[in-house]
């Protein structure tokens, strides 16, 4: 309760609407570096950690034996849009293990790109679980199933091999229990464990600077944050968030959205960590959050030059006219720490 | 600043996210029946005041010179889905009025009714004016703009004979002034001017009652709520939240959504006009809001039986597991005043 007011929606002179939040930045020896509202209370981090989900894919040998590349091992990262290229990406990733897409247990749904909808609707095509933003994590468990040699069919639950190895990766890297009763059922039906802000944030900048991390988990890491600057579409995709932030900063930035306004990021240079809730669940403000604190860690002016449409991004309406945009309030500001 | 936390979302054992916001039910005379939160911070109303800004249809004689009907009326207060029967319901009233669909300035986006959005891609088609959510709204711009004698290109701009119109008639519903520093640009381009809840719930008493109106005023009025009675589809679509509630509640009830969190109600039969504000914009949670505050004024069981999905909506995901939901806290509740 009563976390600040992080970001504004202005239209016209007036503030139309008003988004309370909390943002934990930590370093890898988990020492609070920037802490906004209540950075304890546990928050489900829903798809924000899915390049931490996706350490056992390489850990576990699969990626090695069913040789991913850049773009499949991004796509395990990612929330796509479920364009052309990340279909076949997923497709592959299925093939490679001997699979095919019936195997994936995310659920269906509608591409979340627009014209991608539209353009599979104009085809005569129907909404796959292949389209399902997740359909790259859900391939990556599979893969990783394989590998381990584990059943195919239940891959999702929380007692299956795949997951329970997701579960102690999570718990190791950000120092924490997760017990049963802080459990819940994500999106695409695999286990959501809720922690405090300040732990993912912790757990972001060891996964970003591999501090602290045994060898062949530092180097799944490093591959991991390779693969996602190097294919940064693959981790969501034509106009999103992540992939500009990402193809405009390489390697230097890792950042990933989550579903309820929770956003994640690695600073590998900072050796920082940063995790983000928007209290009522907006991804619009999240992004602003999020821009907002990566420019307060990053003070050179062509950096921030870079960040600002995401900092203040303009609403426009449907006939394109400025009608207003979105701000971070003083409390966060992006005028240097 | 500080409204309450009106609406939680659970999911699993956590409350995931919490949206705070603002409620002011108000009757005819204008005395407050229940007040939460800052109701006198200016709100722009969008498109919940879509019934108000449709006065001037009727009582510029519009409607009956072009012969506008139930489906017309409801239209005219709509934000609706593009199905195909708002499209042709749309194009109808311009027909009527010797226009074609070029004549709509808010603009073209795809359907918000995905199944209907899905169609028309399959059908090799695109997004036009006529599939805007306000395209019914401004066809029955254009039409007092014909009755008026008024130009046609311009009828979107708030020095044009119908704007002024629609100020005038808010002007004297709500008993405020709407000065120029609090007008901003709405999704459409219509203007769109800020005022207080406790002022908009008063307005929708006045709406929903008739009391202290002019008797062609307070006609037109009845003659808008009988259409939106008879034809709730036809003032949102399949599955929407105001379609249903006046589906179930016929002629007793009155409910229309707004961009930004806003919605507004009114409930003739007790003189009771409610306006809603969700501080950060999500509509998911100005329909709990409104549907919590609606039971709480409606406290016969039956009512309440026909409101409580509206007002704990079930989350599922995507292969159709129930992950969670949404409730109203104690502060809005739902048990009686």
């Amino acid at each position: 309760m009563g976390n600040p007011v992080l970001v504004e929606v202005v239209r016209g002179t007036l503030v139309e609407s008003r988004h309370c939040g909390a943002v934990a930045v930590v370093d890898a020896d988990g020492r609070g570096v920037l802490m906004l509202g209540d950075v304890e209370r546990p928050v489900y981090p829903r798809s924000a950690i899915k390049p931490l989900q996706a350490l056992p894919l390489i850990e576990s040998g699969a990626a090695d034996r069913f040789g991913l590349g850049a773009e499949e091992l991004a796509l395990a990262c990612a929330s796509h849009g479920g364009e052309v290229g990340h279909v076949e990406t997923a497709t592959r990733m299925l093939a490679g293990a001997g699979l095919d897409p019936s195997a994936l247990k995310c659920g269906a749904h509608w591409p979340i790109h627009q014209p991608s909808a539209q353009a599979l609707a104009r085809s005569g095509g129907y909404a796959t679980p292949l389209h399902n933003n997740c359909s790259g994590k859900h391939a990556g468990f599979l893969c990783t199933a394989c590998a381990m040699g584990a059943d195919r069919a239940s891959y999702f639950e929380p007692a299956h091999p795949v997951q329970r190895e997701v579960k102690a990766t999570l718990e190791s890297l950000a120092g924490v229990a997760l017990a049963q009763d802080i459990c819940a059922v994500d999106g695409c039906s695999v286990p959501t464990w809720a922690m405090p802000l300040s732990r993912l944030a912790h757990a972001f900048a060891r996964f970003g600077s591999g501090q602290d991390l045994a060898p062949a988990r530092a180097k799944a890491a490093a591959r991991l944050r390779a693969a996602s600057a190097e294919k940064p579409w693959h981790v969501a995709g034509t106009g999103r968030f992540c992939t500009e932030i990402m193809q405009a900063f390489g390697a230097r930035l890792l950042v990933k959205t989550g579903a309820e306004g929770v956003h994640c990021a690695a600073l590998p240079e900072q050796g920082l960590g940063v995790a983000v809730k928007c209290d009522d669940g907006a991804g619009r403000a999240a992004e602003v959050m999020m821009a907002a604190t990566i420019a307060r860690l990053l003070p050179d002016a062509r950096d921030r030059a870079a960040l600002e449409r995401f900092v203040r991004p303009t609403l426009r309406n449907w006939n394109g006219i400025e009608v207003g945009g979105l701000r971070p309030t003083d409390v966060i500001g992006s005028d240097g720490v």
